[in-house]
């Protein structure tokens, strides 16, 4: 049970963070190498969950890595 | 070997966003929420890997709710 709340506590965290980004247009202070390893991170996570038939973790990762990997985008177009 | 390269990177992503924090000062873009959602989830993968008797989990969340919790602090001392 606890896993699970953590589960969707960390999954769904970077949501917040995308829709602040969207709201004030400003990424700035957002650390491009955090999302950088995030995203990275996030991705492998999927990709090993795939590998070990675990769909827990595949979906947990698809939803993160995807707001992440927008967060990302959006840093990207934002500042360079 | 994926899921110790995805843990590694997911585990140290804070490490850049509380360098980055430390260094400019500024943490305006930064979402609260986010960092609530991050520390608090973390926090209880703690505590599950704990229940479970799993050190890679207690050790992983250890380290990334200490960076996050200190970014958490941070935001709130310069801001609030």
């Amino acid at each position: 049970m606890i896993g699970y709340i953590a589960g969707t506590l960390t999954t769904i965290a970077f949501a917040p963070q995308l829709l602040k980004a969207l709201k004030t247009k400003s990424t700035k202070d957002v650390s491009l190498l955090m999302l950088i390893c995030s995203t990275s991170g996030m991705a492998l996570w999927l990709v090993h969950g795939y590998l070990i038939h675990d769909n827990a973790l595949v979906i947990a990762n698809f939803i993160s890595v995807s707001l992440a990997f927008s967060l990302l985008v959006y840093k990207m177009k934002n500042e360079y």
